[in-house]
C-alpha cells in the first residue's frame, strides 16, 4: 500500500519513500500503480533493494548515487516551461542534487545540472552566469556552510529553491548549519526545504516551471 | 544608503529595512531612490518613524499593523499572470501576512488573503477550497504548530510558500516550532522561508508569479 | 527482578522494559511474575531474544513490527468503557500505534485503529469522521511535523493522547520537531506523551478509559 | 472577532487569548459572545486591560495572578464526575494552576488545589495521600527540575495531566527542564501539555472529568 | 604514558581512561605505575582489551557492567570517615553506579549500594530512610527525569552528588534532561557531576569522606 | 507562608527565594521566621524591596551586590571545621562569589575570598597557591568559558564546587558555556551547580565543611 | 580595578571592558592606567557613561557607533606591517566592524575599511579586488547567512579573521547562524571569534601583522 | 576530479578531503595533481584505502593516528619565518594535532609539539614556557573543556589557532563544549577553528607564519 507521507497527484509520477520498507513491500505497490499506467519514482531505496526490484521491473532505472529508481512506461511528457538548473556547492552534493534532478526530469522538466560551484571559488560560478540568467527555476544544493544559495540569488531573478545537505563535520551539525544560512539569507527570492530534501526540491521546481 | 541586505533588482520596487536605521537615515535613502523614480517599500519600521517619514513623503502609504511603509509614484503595473493567495492559520499570524501582501501587491500581482483557517477548525479551510484551487501561488502563515501549509499543500497542485510566525509561548520557541513543521511537511510542494519573513514569501511569491 | 522504571499497579499488567536485559534476564522477571499470575508486557524487546523467551512462554504472542511481547494466563477483564481509537499519520507510525494498541488491549479495552490518515490527503481523514466521534479515547501518533493531533483534536470532544514519532529526516531531530508542534497544537485537549513511547499513550488512555 | 486559536466548541465556554489584543479587541468579542449567551473566558489578559473590560463587564470576575477573566451569564453547569485536584510543586507556580484551576470550574468541575508540596519535601505530599487518591483527574504543575508529576504519577492510579512551568534560572530555560523530565517520567499515566499551558492542563482533565 | 585527563593525586590509585585506547597500551602505562607500587584503576575498558589485560595482570579484578578494571598491590587503606552510599533510580542505572562504587573504594571508603528506588515507587525509598541517614556522603544515579537527587537531598542533611546516566530515550537527550533536572533540583546540597561520569562523583566523593 | 523551593532544614538559617515575592510577603515569611528565632536568609532580592524590609527589620544586613539580605538573631555558631575559599574569574563575577560567600558564613563557616585570578592570567593565581592548599572546601565561580575550576581542582586536593556564571556575550548563552566546560572539567574532584547558584554552592560547601 | 577577562600585555593599549561597570568605576580604573602612561581602550560603554568620562578625560575620543572610548596620551606607534582591512556584508553591521578597527588602529596599525559589500551583490565585492588582495590582514564581519568570509577566503592568500555579528532575525539566532556558517566555511584561510567580538577580532589581526 | 571544498591556491600543496570519496577517486585525483609536479595532501583517508593508494604512490607516506596522507615530489621549501607550536591538552588529541602539523610542515613550515599538557595539571605546561614563548604561531588543540588556549593565549604575545577535538563524552557534544569554551576565552588573542579541523588550523597558521 502506498505511503502517502509523500503525496500523490493526478498526472504526477507515484512517489514511493523506500526508506524503512523491504523490497516486497516497494514491489507490491509498485505493480498496483504499475497496473494503473503510473510512472513511479521510488525514493531513498539502497542498492540492496534496488536490485531484488529490477529483477521484476527490468525496465526500470536505479540511480545508485541518489539511491532513486524510476519505472517509466510511456514517454514522460514535458509540461515544463524552461529550464530547470541545478547547482551543486561541492562534489559531495551531487547525490541530493541528482535526486532533485531526476524528480524534476520524471515530472516533465528539462534539467541541467552546475556542479562544484562553491563560493570559495567563486569564478567557476561567475564563468557560467549565461546558463545562470538563461534557467527559469534554479535549485542550489549545498552543505558546509551554505553560502551558495544567497550568491545564486543575487544573481538571477529568478525563483532559488535552496536544499541544505547533511554533508560536513563537526558543527555543520548535519546539514543544520547549511539550513539556517539559506534560511537567512540576504538575497530575496529564495526558498528553502527540509535538509537533503531532493525530492522536495524538484517537486516544487516543477510546480512553478509548470507555471 | 541604500540597505543591500535586502538586495535590489531592475524594474522592482526597492526595498528598505527600516530596522535599526533612523528615520533620516531612512528619509534620505528614501529621496536618493525616489528621484530616480522607483516606488519603495520600507519593512519593518515602527509607528514614530513612519510618522516622520510621512510628513515628507506625504502620499506613502503606511501598514501599522505589518509596519511597512510604501511610496509609490505611478500606478504599480500587473505583471503576475494570477492571484497570489494569503492564508493565515489565525489572527495574530495577520501582520506577518499583511507584509506578505503588500509586497506582492507592489511587486505587480493580484493579491487576496483568507485569513484564521487554522487547521484545529478544519472545515473553515474547506469551505474556501475554491479560492484556493484557483490562486496561482499560495503563501501559508502560521505560528505555533505550523500545521496549515501541509493541509493546504495537500489541496492544490500550485507552489505553497510557508511562512513561519513567532506567534505562540513556551516551546513555540519563537517560530522554531512552526519552522520545523514546515520543513518537515508531509505535502510535497511547500517550501519555506525565515521566521515572521513576510517580505521573502511575497518576494519569492512575485518571481514565480510572474512565470 | 522487576524493573520499575516502568512502573506497576495493582490490577495492571505488570511491564517490563525490555531495553537493555539480556533474555535470561527477562525470563527470570516473567517467572516470578507468571508465578503470582499477572498478566505481563515487555516492551522493546528484539526478533532475536523474543524467540529465546517464546521457548519457555510457549503460549506468548509477539509483535515484530512494534517488539511488544505478552503473556496472558487468563482473559483479559474489558473494563474500558469504549473504544480507544488509535491513529496514525503514515505507514511508518504504525509500530507506535501498534505498541500503544497491545498496550491498550492488554489493559482491559476495545482498540480500533485507524491508519495512514496523515494531514496531506485531508480527505482520508475526513471520510472516517464518524469513526472518530464514536471513540472515547483518542490516540494520535505522527512522525515528520506531527500535525494530525492538531486536526483530530478540532473534531472531536474527547481527549486526544498524541505520541510523536522519531520519523523523519534532516530537521525532524528523531522526533523533536513532531513533539514540538504537537505541544503547541491549536487544538484544546490534547495531551502529549515521549517520543515512540506508545505504552505511555496506551497507558494513560487506559487508566482514563477506565472512568 | 474571535481567535480560533483555542478552539472553540458547543457547550463549552468560549475562550479568548488576551495576549495580543488590545481590550477594546476582547471587549468586542466578549460582546459577541455575549449576546449569544455563552460563558468566556480570557486567558493572559493583564490587570490593565481587565480593568477597561471590568468596566463593561460589571459582573465578570478577574484573577490577576493568573491574568484570567471570566464572565459567567448563568450558574455553571456541573457536568466533572469527580474532584480535579490541582498541585503545585511551589508557590510561584501557583499562577500557572490558578489558570488550570479557573479554566476546570467554568467547565463544570469540582476543584480542589494542593499548593507547595514539591519533592524536596516528601513528607507534605505523603501525608495528603488521601486527598490524592480521591481526586478524578490529577493536574500538577511544576517549574525547576519537574519531578512531581512523577511522584505523584506512582501514588495514583488515575490520569495525571502534567504542566511545566517557566519558573527557574539558569538552566531551568524557560520551563524546558520541566518540561524534559516530566516527558521522561519514570510513572506511567502521565501526560504533558505546553510550557504554563494551565489552560490546556484545565480543559483535557475537563474533557477527561465528562467521561 | 598516562592520560592525564583524568589527573593522578599523591596517595590517590592512579586512573586510566581506557577508551580509545588499545590494550596494549593500557598494558604499557600500567606496567609502569604497577612497578612504582601505585594502586590502579581503568574506566571505560571493554571486555575483550580487559582478557588482554588480566593475561598480564592475573590479579587485576574486572566489572564487566560497568567496565572497570582495578589492580591492587597491597591492601587498600581505609581513609574515609564513613559510609558512602550509591542509590539509583533504576536497574539500568547500575553500571555507573558501580563505577561510582569501585572508585570509592579503591580510595578507601566503606561503600554500600541501594538500587532501584526510583521515584515513581516513593515508599521503597522512604522505607531505606535509616540507611540514607546513616550515609557521610550520598551518590545518586539516575537516568529518564532525573528526579531521584531531588528527594534523596530533602531527606538528608550530607553532601550529594549526584550523577545523571545516558539511560532512557526520545526527549531523555543522552541523560541532558536527567542533568538539567539535577542542576535545578529545589533541594539544596546537591553537586553535578557530567552525565555518565560514575567516575568523577565517587572521586568527589571519596574526598570529602576524608575529610 | 514559605517558598520550599530552597528547603529549609533543623539547625540551618531560614532560606527565602525573593525573587518574584513582594517586598510585603517576604516580610510576613520574615516575621514568623524571626519569631521562632531563625537565622534568615533571604536571597535574589532587589534594592527597592530590601530597603522596605531593613525599615522594619533594621538589623538586617543587605549586600546590594549580591542581592542578599540577612536577619541574624544571635551570633552565628562556627561549626564549620576550616576555612572555605571563594574564588572567581573576573570581577564580574563577584555578585555571584558574594552570594555564595554570605550563604557559607550564616551556615558558621570561616569564608575566605580570591577574586580575580582567572586563567589568562594563570601566574595571579599561582601565587596563591598557599591560600588554595590551606583551603578545606573551595568555590570557584566562572563565566565566559569557565576555565578556573579545572586549573583549580588540579592544584589541590579538596572538593572543588564549580558555579558558573552568566557573565559573557555571544556564544556564552547566559552561562551555559561555562557549565558545559565545568561539568567536563579534565580535573577530578569537581562537582557543579546550576548557573548563578552561588546560594547553592555556600550550601553544599557549607554541608561539606561541617563533616 | 582593571577587569583583566580582556587580558593586558607589556606595550599594548591597557583594555576596560565597560559593561557592568559605573562610569566612575571606569574613570577610577581610567585614572590609574592614565598615570602609568598606557593607551586605554574602553569597549561596551554606552553614550551616557561616556560623557561623565569626557568630561575628566577631555582629548578622549568616543565612537558612539562602536560604543568604544580611547585615551591616547602619546602618539601611536605604527608597528603593523601591512594593512588590516575591515570588511562587512551589510550596513548594521559596521559597528562591530569599527570596534575592530578603532583596537587595530589604537594597537599600530593602517586600517581600511570596505563597508556594504555583502554576498547577494557579489559584483561589488569583485569591484573590490585589488583592494583585498594588497591588505596584509582581513577582517570579515557579516551577520545573517553569515557567507562573506568564505568568499573572501576564496579570493585572497592571507589570514582572514571572521566575525559574526547578532544582527537578523528569526533563525538568525542572535549571530549563531553567521558564526556557525564561519567555523565550516568551505575556504581555507579563515578562523573565527565570539559573536559581535570586534574587539577580539581587532587584537588577533594586529598581533599578527605585527609578525 | 578535485573536490574544491578544500580550496587549492598557487604554490600551496593541492588537498583532497578523502573522506566519502572511494580509494579510485583519490587515486585518479592523484594522479592528475601529480603530473603536474604537485605536493599532494589527503585528509580523513581511512587505512583501507591509504594501503590501496600506496600500492600505486609508493613513495607516499600515511599518518594512521591522523589519517593524513602526503606525497611529496621535491623537497619542501620551507616559507615559514618561524616555528610553529602545535600544543595539545590530552593524549586523545593528538590525532587532530598531528592533521595540523602535517599540513604545516607540508606548507613550508618548521614545526614542534607538545603534547599532553592540560590545565589540570598546569605546571607541566608551565615548564615549557621557554618554548611556548619562542614559537611565532601556536595552535592548540584540546576537547573536554577546552581550557587550554585560553591559559596559552595569556602567555603568549602571539597568535594562538584553538582547535576544538570531539573527545569527550556526555555533555562534550562532540566538541561542541570545547568550541564554545574557545570562543569565549578570555584571553586576546585566540581565534578559532571548526571541531577537529587540525586542516584548517595549520593552514591558517601557514598564512601567518609566512608573514
Amino acid at each position: 500500500r502506498i505511503d502517502h507521507h509523500r503525496t500523490l497527484r493526478r498526472g504526477f509520477p507515484e512517489v514511493i519513500w523506500g526508506e524503512g520498507k523491504t523490497a516486497s513491500q516497494v514491489l507490491s505497490i509498485m505493480s498496483q500503480l504499475d497496473d494503473k499506467g503510473h510512472h513511479i519514482l521510488v525514493t531513498r531505496l539502497d542498492a540492496k533493494k534496488a536490485k531484488a526490484i529490477q529483477k521484476v521491473f527490468q525496465k526500470s532505472q536505479y540511480y545508485p548515487r541518489s539511491k532513486v529508481l524510476t519505472q517509466v512506461n510511456h514517454p514522460v511528457e514535458m509540461v515544463g516551461k524552461g529550464t530547470i538548473l541545478v547547482i551543486t556547492a561541492g562534489t559531495t552534493d551531487i547525490p541530493v542534487a541528482e535526486e532533485a534532478a531526476v524528480t524534476a526530469q520524471l515530472m516533465g522538466n528539462p534539467v541541467e545540472t552546475l556542479f562544484d560551484v562553491g563560493v570559495a571559488g567563486i569564478h567557476r560560478l561567475l564563468s557560467e552566469r549565461e546558463r545562470l540568467e538563461t534557467a527559469r527555476v534554479l535549485i542550489v544544493v549545498a552543505g558546509m556552510e551554505g553560502a551558495l544559495p544567497s550568491v545564486v540569488g543575487g544573481l538571477v531573478n529568478r525563483p532559488v529553491i535552496a536544499v541544505p545537505t547533511s554533508i560536513g563535520y563537526g558543527t555543520s551539525f548535519g546539514g543544520v548549519t547549511a539550513l539556517l544560512a539559506m534560511l537567512n539569507s540576504c538575497a530575496s527570492g529564495v526558498a528553502v526545504v527540509n535538509i537533503d530534501n531532493g525530492f522536495g526540491a524538484g517537486y516544487v521546481a516543477s510546480l512553478i516551471n509548470r507555471m
